[in-house]
């Protein structure tokens, strides 16, 4: 920690994952990540049961678009960026830190800043 | 016409169009782009149908797109391109002859000659 509100970026960087940690980062990540494709999943039914002109179908279209694009930006699952990601998925509500259970104080103190920035 | 098996597209711009045979081509035009619409969106439902995983919707997605961009490119309702528009959708099947009944023979000739070529 540099003692600033956000991390520096050679800290994150220099933050040494243990194989537990990974596997508990690993799952954590793909939790958000199914819960964000099920969310898709459900908003695009809803939009097709609606579709009667073809408009309300190039509008399903572009939302599609937006959300793979959008998920791809936030979804980035290399360890020298990850408590970047976390850290804005727990200020989005998409995360909650206790599914971070058993990643070391390191770990969690760098997210924790990123949450609130 | 020019003799040729494709009409040059300087007799094509030259053909004049009476406001009968406009209403006409505009009948005939909109009804097949209704088909394709239909078309397109009876198959996005099958398709969202059987979404299970993401993967399926971003298929989904990437049919749409390929869709729209394909009609927008086939569909040009301009008078100086109508006649190519006319026989390309009689040679892919989607328009018959009987469908454009009322437009003046130097039209029809024109776009026979387009949906021979």
């Amino acid at each position: 920690m540099n003692g600033s509100d956000a991390p520096s970026y050679d800290s994150m960087r220099n933050l040494r994952w243990s194989p537990a940690e990974k596997a508990i980062a690993r799952k954590a990540f793909d939790l958000v990540l199914q819960r964000e494709f099920s969310a898709v999943i459900d908003e695009a039914r809803k939009m097709m049961a609606n579709v009667k002109q073809v408009s309300a179908l190039w509008e399903l279209e572009q939302y599609l678009t937006e959300r793979r694009k959008d998920i791809d930006r936030r979804y980035d699952y290399r360890y020298s960026v990850l408590p970047v990601v976390f850290g804005n998925l727990i200020s989005e509500g998409r995360l909650s830190e206790r599914e971070l259970h058993g990643l070391g104080e390191d770990k969690l103190q760098c997210i924790r800043k990123y949450a609130k920035t």
